[in-house]
This record gives C-alpha cells, sequence and structure tokens, in this order.
C-alpha cells in the first residue's frame, strides 16, 4: 500500500473504534470514522451557539453533490439526497409510467429493500416480478448467474432491471458492465443498489449503463444513518416522476409565496423539503476520507483483506459461500461452520472477544473496510473454534 | 413564570444562542438547545468508539415515539417519524383512495410544503384545489376567516381540509377544533402541517379531531433539520397507503430473507427504511427539555413575549399583521414598516445588532421561544428604526 491509505491503516486516531474493537460489520452499520464524528460535533456547536447563520451548511452540501457525483461517475446535476435506500428505490419504483405486463427483473436473494418497492407496483399496476435464484457455482460458491439475470431481461416484456450490486448475504458482486450494456442496448432500464459497493468498489454509472442507483451511507461510505444519495441518469430525470413533493423540488423554490408548480430539471426535483443537514455534512466528511485514501487503493486493500481471511478460514475448515472471482469478489467474506452454532459463535464473539461479524440467511458474515489490519484478520480466525 | 420554566428563561448554559444572538426566528430554523447538540455529540462519540454496540439508540428512538405521542394526545402506535414535513403531506396526498372529482380545501396563504403535494394530486387524478384567501379583519389583521374555511369543507365533493395550524407570514392560528369536529361530523378528512405549533402551543389530536399530522422538529420543537413526525389516525392507518416501502414497513422486518409483504398495523406502516439515529436522538433531547419547561407554561411564556412585542412595535408606529385573539394568536409576530425598506432591515439587524428576525411575504416576522427574554424584546425593537 502507498500514498495517504498508509498513514490511514490501523490508525486509531483517525478510527477510534479500532481501540477497542475487531469490527468487520461494514455491510451493517459501519462505525464513524473521526472525521465524520467531527462533523456532527461541529455542527453541534455551531446550531448550538448560532443556529444556521454563518455556518455555510448549504455550501458544504452543495460539495457534497458534486464529491458523491464524481465518486459514481455522475455530474451534480444527476445526484439527489435521500434519506435511505428504500427511499431511492420507491422514487424509481413509483416514477416509471408503467404498462400492464411489463416485467421486474431481479434475483431471489435481494434485501427486501430492493424486493418491496417493486411488489407495491405488482400489487398497483399490474406488473410482473420475476426473480432469478440463487445456486451452487462449479466451485460451491453460491451465485446469481449472469446469464441467468440476462436471459430473463430478454424478455420483451421485461422494462427494468434492479439488482444490487453486491448481494447481502452472499457477497457475489454483479458484472454490472456486462448487464447494463445489454439493458441499455435492449431499452431496458437498469436500476442499481449500490449500497454495498459506493465507498469501497469503483462504481462508474456511465461505465456500466446505469440509469438509477441508491446507496445509503452508513454501511461503505462510513457515513451516519440517514443520509443516502440517489442518481438519476440526465436523460431520465424529466421522465421520472418523484414520489414526494414539497416547497423544495421546485424551481425558485425559496420564493415560498410564490406558488408555481415548476419540477427543477435536475435530480433535485427528488428532493422534496428540509435536508438531513447535519446528516449530510457527517456524511460528507466520511467521503472526503474516502477520496484521501483514493477508491483505487481502498478497493485494493479490501480485497487483500478478504483473500487473507478467505485462506485462514479455510485453512480452519470453514466453509467459505462468496465467490471470487474477478467480476464476483465483495468486501463481504460469507461463510459457514458444520459444527458449530452460528448464532452462538457471533454472540460469543461480539461479548468475550470484541469482535463484531453479523449472520445473514444462516451464513456468518465478515465485512472488513479499508482501515482495518491483518492482525484483525488473524483475531477473528483465531476466536473462532476449530473443526 | 413558575416551576423549572424559570431556571431555563435567558439560560445561556441550556440555550447557547443567548450568549451571542438576539434570535427570534424559530418559526424559521432554530439554534438548538445545548441538550439537543449534547445529544448529537454523544451519538458521535459512541458511533466512532463502537459503531451501534450497546448504544440502547433504539430504544431511545422507542422512547421519543413516546414522547412525541403524548405531546399531541396521541398513541404510539399512531406515530412515524419522517424526514420533514413535506414527506408527511405527501403521505397523506399519495394515500387517498381519490375519486375524479374530490375537492381538497386549503387557504390560499399555505407555505408551499401545503399546496404542492394537494397539486400533485390535481394533476394525476383529477381533484379539485380549492384555496381560501386572506383577508383584513375588522382590525386591519390579516386572516383566512374560519367561516369560510367551513363553508367550502361543506361542499359534498369535499374529500379533505388541510391546513397549517399557524400560517407561516401571517401568524393566524387556525381554530382547529371548530374545524376538526366539523370535518369529523360531516365526514371530511382533516389534515394538519402542525410545524409551527407542535413544541410552542398545545395540540391535542384527540380533541382537535385530527385525522394526519405531520411536524418538523426543527422549528419549535427545537430539535435539528432532517426529523420530524407524523400522526395518523388509528382508523386511518390500514386505509392509507404508504408512499414509500422498502425493508422497514412490513411485518417481521428483521427477518431480512424471509420475503413477507406484509404492512405493519401500526404507523410504523409508513416508515420505509434505515432511520436517520442521530436526528432522532436530537430530537429526543429537544423535546425531553420541552416536557420539563411544561408545554403549558410554554404557551404561557410565548404569549407574554408575543404580547410585549406587540406592544412595543405599536409604539414605535410598527404596523402589526397577526391576529392576536384568543384563537388566533402564536408565536409569529409578522408587522410591516409603512416606510422603511424591510430587506435591508433584516440585514442590518443581523450584521450589525446580532438580532435575527425573517422576511415573509412582505412582512417582517419575529418569533420568539419561551427562552428569550423580555430584555431581548426590547433590544429588538430599540434597534429597528423609528418612524
Amino acid at each position: 500500500m502507498f500514498g495517504e491509505i498508509r498513514q490511514l491503516i490501523g490508525n486509531s486516531e483517525a478510527f477510534p473504534v479500532l481501540k477497542n474493537w475487531t469490527f468487520f460489520n461494514h455491510a451493517g452499520v459501519c462505525p464513524l470514522p473521526a472525521a465524520a464524528a467531527d462533523a456532527f460535533r461541529k455542527y453541534a456547536g455551531q446550531a448550538e451557539e448560532r443556529a444556521y447563520l454563518f455556518t455555510g451548511w448549504y455550501q458544504d452540501i452543495e460539495k457534497l453533490r458534486h464529491i458523491a457525483a464524481e465518486l459514481i461517475g455522475a455530474h451534480r446535476d444527476e445526484i439527489a439526497f435521500i434519506k435511505n435506500t428504500s427511499e431511492g428505490l420507491s422514487i424509481v419504483a413509483n416514477g416509471i409510467d408503467w404498462q400492464w405486463g411489463d416485467r421486474i427483473v431481479t434475483t431471489a436473494v435481494e434485501y427486501p429493500a430492493n424486493v418491496y418497492p417493486w411488489m407495491e407496483q405488482v400489487r398497483n399496476r399490474g406488473v410482473k416480478l420475476v426473480t432469478v435464484p440463487e445456486i451452487d457455482d462449479e466451485n460451491g460458491r453460491r451465485c446469481v448467474p449472469v446469464d441467468r439475470i440476462l436471459q430473463e431481461a430478454a424478455d420483451e416484456r421485461t422494462r427494468i432491471v434492479s439488482l444490487s450490486h453486491v448481494e447481502y448475504a452472499s457477497g457475489q458482486r454483479h458484472d454490472l458492465t456486462k448487464i447494463g450494456e445489454f439493458c441499455r442496448a435492449n431499452n431496458k432500464l437498469f436500476c442499481v443498489d449500490a449500497i454495498q459497493t459506493v465507498g469501497a468498489l469503483p462504481v462508474d454509472v456511465k461505465a456500466m449503463k446505469i440509469d438509477y442507483l441508491s446507496a445509503d451511507g452508513h454501511k461503505w461510505m462510513l457515513g451516519p444513518e440517514g443520509a443516502g444519495i440517489f442518481y438519476c441518469r440526465k436523460e431520465l430525470i424529466e421522465r421520472t416522476r418523484p414520489i414526494m413533493v414539497g416547497w423544495m423540488n421546485v424551481v425558485d423554490a425559496q420564493n415560498y409565496g410564490d406558488i408555481n408548480y415548476t419540477l427543477r430539471s435536475d435530480a433535485q426535483r427528488f428532493e422534496c423539503g428540509t435536508y438531513n443537514v447535519p446528516g449530510l455534512l457527517s456524511l460528507k466528511a466520511a467521503l472526503e476520507l474516502i477520496q484521501t485514501a483514493r477508491l483505487g487503493h481502498v478497493a485494493q486493500r479490501i480485497r487483500e483483506l478478504t483473500d487473507l481471511m478467505i485462506e485462514m478460514l479455510s485453512k480452519k475448515g470453514y466453509q467459505i459461500v462468496s465467490p471470487r472471482d474477478k467480476w464476483q469478489w465483495s468486501g463481504i467474506v460469507s461463510f459457514t461452520s458444520p459444527r458449530h452454532e452460528h448464532k452462538r459463535l457471533v454472540a460469543e464473539l461480539r461479548k468475550e472477544k470484541k469482535i463484531e461479524i453479523a449472520l445473514r440467511e444462516g451464513r456468518l458474515r465478515a465485512s472488513p473496510h479499508f482501515y482495518n489490519t491483518e492482525d484483525q484478520v488473524a483475531r477473528l480466525v483465531e476466536a473462532l473454534p476449530a473443526h
């Protein structure tokens, strides 16, 4: 590792959680880096001493819009702030002018945030939800085959493909470029829940031909709960009806008494009202930290840590669930023990060893971020019982 | 004044803004009390040291639900958290099973958060929006007469009446009990934007026969931007379709892999996903402070300060716009100068005197909260130019 990231790895001033915890649940809810926590402290001091006066909050929020855009290869006009991923996915599901019989293609192993918004449209608009199942691959890892997704996408009634970039319980990463290119070429919409990648692995909405993307800040972006980003491709903004409207989605919004219901032509048309100011300020600080570390280095570091973890877990007799080839690896390592009760393992690690991992769909799940150390990976594997 | 509130008035430890500012824009965005700022600092410390582990955040958020319910006379099952008032009003506007030709009655002087959600339904569902205009009353104050509202409400095609409890630019408070009783008796829905009263003046959803209520926390509740409350009357919850769905609106939401799209039967059916945890923790601290001061005393205190302000402003030749009789007074004092340019006055007060008031619809607007002092009121009036 080289550059700024070297100073941040294992640095407990920048990442105070390192002092007491071996924290491997970034795929759940991350600890805040000191910079993101400092943003709350700064906001608190400003807000109590002078409310919004001379604070620069709105300039900072505009900077965040640019940072978020840059992080995923978008333009600032294509970025809206959302309270969570469910909001972003609901915007898409509600914003499309569905035709009776339209098909929505996803997988059978999605986090429910990428299921219920579509089921709501199945209920309301007579569309169909098609879910491609997960299977064992040739190495015994779990995955949803890209060919099966493309096969369903190809159906002439398929209107949209909506996928998690990385599946929460297997860690499988989908080949978005392949799927996105197919969708664009075949006039299908392509929507991505990128909560498990933005901040950890490269996401490029242009190269991947993504039409809509939603991602919460409280996982790999290292921000707080309650602040996320939504991307809508420029050409689709005016064709996507916002789900919620209020004082802010319109042109000249600050002119409160002039009722003129003209929606903005940029992605701010999806922002209905008052911002979560402190949450966005903290997210900005978190993303600046990732900028400092450089996303390419962050991804490389996560690859190294997860490779090491898998090697050590395998040696100890644990079964790896996550596919790891070039396109499919991610920051999520899902694994199982044929002998030990998972729930008890997770509880004991937390209570007795101050090691945090998660349990998802019968699998143990460890998700290190770039600042975790090799020693911590070794500590986890040592703490797990032998087979 | 008596009891706990006495210790809080003019107390710059509890309200650090008092040290440097005469802040009279609680109808805009409030400064945070120290307790609400401390909640952010505490969260920041916890989140950086141990993420969500052993923090009690979710118990605190449940307590907040009870506190918010108590504050407006509701049951905890009737409270959902929203990111802002526009979200709450959009939930109502979208959640009703409109019939072609249904009428929505409101005033012509609403804040746009209570206009555009209805205009969206006018566009989508062929309903009509009827706006009752503001007039001069017998004392030359501006108000929307309750009789005219009731007259429009009485139309057989009127489906819902949606009002701000207090109008943002005049400070007029509507007689919600009278309107609510009429609506309930005549089978009309009654929706209230209570952003300008909750935390300052009594709101009782049962006595006032309110069906839906939305209120942001960053004005009179003394909380941060980004966290508000939504009330839906128990009997209407299952008849109000949520606008956004995600992983959290359903029964057994934590069981991620078990896709069972059954919406909750309490108001949490309106909460689609991950909470703004820090914002809600801060709002809780703010509402606890208002509980400590006691809402009845808070309202009495605001009445005293605004009475004093009006008396002094009148003496100095300023024209009072806000109606002040028993039902109509509020924490907003709107006034005009026949001689001085308003925009310049506001800018000069801020820059040269560290006094903050607002300008709304050609009116100067001062909105003190209970902790402001008589001295501060005098300082404002002294700083204003004579006529």
